[in-house]
């Protein structure tokens, strides 16, 4: 049985609830939880915004733990090894996206908390392929928000091959922002962070970013029209995007990360005359995620965590939803 | 003294008009016109549609001629040599998008008839780096529309160095539609013409199309879900924008060159979760310009034209207005 923490409703205080996983699957692995991160989207799920929620609801897709159990078919894990679990738990492994590396975008792809219970337990299962190694001198206690926030911002600069020359901007400092801002400034970009938090402008600096910019007023916007290169928006509200076009130089990218659900309203001609994109992506594939963690070793990138005891999970969610945390809240087991 | 066709005021007849051009500029070409292509954006000019238009206005700017004077400090163009002119008659040829070839993105690049005097007249005038030579082989007739219809379509090949492999939509098959069709086709693509009109259908399969969708049946922008590598646009209406992303494979990008003046109203999950992308581009640079004029005559593309004579310019541009030229018009001079 495993033992993990579920709501059994939409919304819903979450209960200690055990599961029979069944036998393993030849192709999975089983991971025994030691840190999870709490991520919005658990929140969104467990809300059931997106209306795919199942109940009882497991949340939790940002593990990090140990191998515990390998399935008949698995030869490239190994019991007892320190490894990472994010969104996805599984990939089809045969469209073309997988086979051209990007299991990322498969269609068939299986979310950790979607129909399946996540990491909010001592133990979860996922495909092998899935899982990855960890580095051996990541710190557990923070490297679970890798997994998710810090893909999701990690992989549009392995996608986009975006240059260490560039002039890029942090559109929201939080879960996913502080973690950009420390993978541009470890990439060699200008980075510029934008928020309307005079404490998070502070911080924004201390985190590696060379500037901040008031993302609240109207003129410091406008003063920096045609000076970006890359602007990447982690926010979920609607901004006057049509403003953050004009930031972008000839050839900018306006990239979102951020699900904001309002449309985009985009102005075609600033599209066209300075020949811009605006695109958006979902969290990396596999490799995408092992290539990240050997660059955020390399390079001393941490999320910064409040860690609290998995038994406080309603509280530790409470945080995340109150939007305080700074930056991701992560729970630790036992 | 240059004689030309000019509107006098907004809307207004072109008549017979002279104008005196001064002492030619150092870096300046003069061309005596041969053909003269017509583009919708010179009627939008005309109508001052874009608040910019000067009068007396003196449209064309799909030029193709003769270098009859050449200025002081000009060493790559000679008297006598067949050339072309486009939407740019000058650049700055300093800042940092000229200095990387991206002369077509220069802010202060001039347009051919944005306060100067274009192409509906016997010469023209243009610094020469924004004028291109025409290959021997190129038939002079059809030329013009290559310099701007065709560019604006060629250019995002290059751009985005789009593959051969790729499955590309054209949607809209008018001036720059039908030559998107037959450039796509020469590139090696699998070349998909998106039309509501039945013989435009015919016409599109007839010049390279490997099929045709018609885009006013919802069934059939439905059933092609997730098919496209590329979409083109060459439309300045509204669509439901958010169908067409939809039919884009993962990291599939809808492209503008058409300038269609309500926004766009996009969805950012179909960005997010398929790692697509929205974009824009104008014309392009000299450079794109010569190559596209070599690719042109290896693969024998060329313009429909249907030809008037110069002097006949007014009933020739409410031709262009009825939106039934097949596909481009050119004015022919003398």
């Amino acid at each position: 049985m495993i033992k993990a923490y579920a709501a059994s409703s939409t919304g819903g205080e979450l209960q200690p609830f055990e599961y029979d996983p069944g036998p393993l699957g030849a192709d999975q692995v089983e991971i025994e939880v030691d840190y999870c991160g709490i991520c919005h989207s658990d929140l969104s799920m467990l809300d059931n915004e997106w209306g795919m929620t199942r109940y009882p609801f497991v949340p939790g897709h940002e593990v990090v733990g140990r191998v515990v159990a390998v399935g008949a078919s698995v030869r490239h894990l190994k019991s007892g090894q320190r490894v990472g679990l994010g969104w996805h738990s599984s990939y089809c492994q045969v469209c073309s996206e997988c086979m051209d590396g990007d299991h990322n975008l498969c269609a068939k792809a299986m979310g950790t908390i979607v129909g399946r219970h996540g990491g909010f337990a001592d133990k979860v299962r996922a495909q092998a392929s899935a899982v990855v190694r960890l580095p051996e001198s990541l710190p557990l206690e923070s490297a679970g928000p890798l997994f998710c926030a810090g893909i999701t911002v990690f992989n549009p600069l392995v996608q986009f091959d975006l240059s260490p020359t560039a002039k890029v901007g942090v559109i929201g400092i939080g879960g996913l922002g502080h973690l950009a801002i420390q993978f541009l400034r470890a990439w060699g970009c200008e980075v510029v962070a934008f928020t309307s938090s005079e404490s998070k402008q502070t911080e924004a600096l201390a985190l590696g970013a060379h500037r901040t910019l008031n993302s609240k007023d109207p003129a410091v916007l406008k003063a920096a029209t045609g000076s970006l290169d890359f602007l990447i928006s982690t926010v979920n509200v609607k901004l006057d995007w049509n403003t953050y076009l004009e930031i972008l130089k000839p050839r900018g990218r306006l990239h979102f990360v951020g699900a904001t659900l309002e449309p985009l309203d985009l102005g075609v001609f600033s599209l066209l005359g300075g020949q811009r994109s605006v695109s958006g992506s979902p969290v990396g594939s596999p490799a995408t995620i092992a290539r990240m963690l050997d660059f955020a070793v390399r390079h001393d990138i941490q999320p910064k965590v409040e860690v609290y005891p998995m038994s406080r999970c309603n509280e530790a969610l409470a945080r995340v939803r109150s939007g305080k945390a700074r930056y991701r809240v992560v729970l630790k087991r036992g």
